[in-house]
């Protein structure tokens, strides 16, 4: 894609005595003018007060949380805020996919109104993907706009949702259709909270790890296939080491293209695909990043059909997926015609252009592109890669 | 204020003949770096294809309009459309402030994704100051933002609600609380559709053109006082002076502050009194425009208590008002504490700010401040201006 790198993680010294104790901790810069912030990366941010320094001036904070999060952690930032903010309020939403539309969303207008908050109040999205992606549209949309953080508490919140301003709900006929692109003040991603995800959340955070390689940085790529098991094992430094790049290019791409008018789109490799797993089985039923470990595949095979890569780099991908614990082969949506509801589902994907499916193809290892493909090259790869 | 005076207004030469038949019309630019953009001000726009040259190209556009004003006016619309985009979907909404919520918004959504559209999709804003709210917000949220046109068929609309970017919906607990900023690509006011609103609606409309000459020109505010009989009789040449001198007011102070940090909210001038009757009263039951009118007097009233303005000014105001077709005494919502239930509404007010009502008072003839005044002097000002 020949878009340049221009990497902004350098050392962040947190002068916490706690910080310091713990280990020191990362920043990347995501440059977007006025609208710039800073991801924190390291261990033990999230109980930190001196975290949050520098944060807008406000009477009153939100913490957004779900009843899974909460309890685990929504005690540790509340304290951490205490000295902050005279009025520390907090709402849970139900836990899941399936939340993610209006009906929840009104429960946080539903929190700020009935506190009297005002249009400084600052929200606190503490979770993961979707509970970020809710709490951001209701910051965008509050008063038309107060200020929030992220505190992503999943790895796939730390290496891809909380950063770079999408924030959305669901509709009923396909994902994240309504919303805005909206800033947060400020990315926290605490490693500690890693260890309390389960295995199954790790392996789906891991899909938006690896997605990073093959569209920009196969040396990334060439690292997670000899770091792969210490990954899995949730080793500390592994760990680092994968959000901090995952969140580098994140931020250079998102840095070059905040409104996906091009560039941005890579981002979405294996989306695709990946969406129309996730609304045939209904939300929930696959998760996002399992829906996009098998999408990655398919869009590599894709890639392959269309002749831009080899068969040893899709099996290299493939193989990869598989080590993270990540479905290899799509979901057989819809017996009769599978690629058909395939297809129908894909063209109402946001990057469609009048009807015509615009798929996040490999263009050569290390570099992606979006482009269209004919329906019957699509078809073969579906029902190639689809189980049974 | 002090704040500059760089009007826009410049001949608008429309090339198609039906428009040089009818007369010139007008335009007042909207300089907002990259969003900035044009409102057309003349007799026979909306239905005249050249109106909407060099709009962004799309292969759908969505006409959102009510089910009072689309009978009127949508076909005349879509065939102005007509060689611009290849498919033009419409969709009613149900007519009235008690429907501008979330249900309402829903419907366009749901129109959007029935019809498979795009993120190139332009909306089309056609009716009053609630079809452009809803269809704004829409426009902002769908797929994290699509073009639209605003095509105002009120006087209200025309002159303040199209222009400017704010979007919104109610909540129960409050109005307009859930919006967006967001910019529409042209804003067509076309005078002849002023001739078919009930006059009820008209006057609520020019509450909105009054509110100009306090807070920043006075010599229009004279203007106003040797029109307002014109203006009453619909009189197309006062009609045009008034609309693109109000837009033109409007767009001098949304150039300076689009998203209301400061100077913008003097624009709200009798806004603050004014939600608080229509959400006293149950949305719908004053119009938007009847509140503002009451609620600039009682402004005034405010402005006089606090030594800003005299007696003499307070009365021209009401006596302008009143002339308009306007309620200048605030309605009794609450009969045990009135002037406590203000009070309590103002508070979730968005100007609002850690529970402290900011009210834009007038500062001395032609020029407005936003202030806090104590809470005895508010209430002396609403028990003497509610009716009984």
């Amino acid at each position: 894609m020949g878009w340049r790198r221009r990497y902004a993680a350098v050392p962040f010294l947190n002068a916490s005595i706690h910080t310091l104790m713990s280990q020191i901790a990362q920043e990347v810069a995501i440059d977007l003018g006025e609208r710039s912030y800073r991801i924190a990366i390291g261990g033990g941010l999230l109980a930190d007060a001196a975290t949050y320094d520098g944060l807008p001036r406000a009477s009153a904070a939100l913490i957004v949380s779900n009843t899974t999060v909460a309890p685990l952690y929504a005690a540790a930032l509340r304290a951490a805020l205490a000295g902050r903010f005279a009025q520390i309020h907090e709402v849970q939403l139900p836990d899941g996919e399936a939340h993610k539309n209006w009906q929840t969303l009104q429960l946080i207008f539903d929190a700020l109104l009935a506190h009297g908050c005002d249009r400084k109040t600052v929200l606190f999205a503490l979770g993961g993907g979707v509970v970020g992606d809710m709490a951001g549209f209701a910051a965008a949309s509050y008063m038309r706009g107060v200020p929030f953080v992220q505190v992503p508490t999943t790895l796939l919140a730390q290496v891809d949702s909380s950063v770079g301003g999408k924030t959305a709900i669901n509709h009923p006929l396909g994902k994240n259709m309504i919303g805005a692109f909206y800033q947060p003040q400020r990315v926290v991603c605490d490693l500690d909270v890693l260890g309390t995800l389960p295995a199954r959340e790790f392996s789906a955070g891991l899909a938006e790890v690896i997605k990073y390689g093959p569209i920009a940085d196969m040396a990334f790529f060439d690292w997670l296939e000899q770091h792969i098991d210490a990954l899995m094992a949730r080793d500390r430094a592994a760990l680092a080491h994968a959000v901090r790049r995952s969140c580098e290019i994140k931020a250079d791409v998102v840095g070059q293209d905040e409104r996906e008018s091009g560039l941005r789109a890579i981002l979405n490799f294996g989306h695709t695909f990946g969406h129309a797993i996730e609304a045939g089985m209904g939300y929930g039923a696959w998760l996002h990043g399992e829906g996009v470990g098998a999408g990655m595949v398919m869009a590599a095979r894709l890639s392959q059909a269309l002749g831009l890569v080899d068969a040893v780099f899709v099996q290299r991908l493939t193989d990869l997926v598989a080590r993270a614990g990540l479905p290899v082969r799509g979901a057989v949506i819809d017996a009769t015609d599978n690629a058909g509801r395939y297809l129908q589902l894909m063209r109402v994907d946001k990057k469609a252009e009048g009807g015509e499916i615009r798929f996040v193809v490999i263009d050569g290892p290390g570099q992606a592109a979006v482009r269209p493909a004919p329906d019957a090259l699509v078809r073969a790869v579906i029902d190639a890669s689809c189980a049974p």
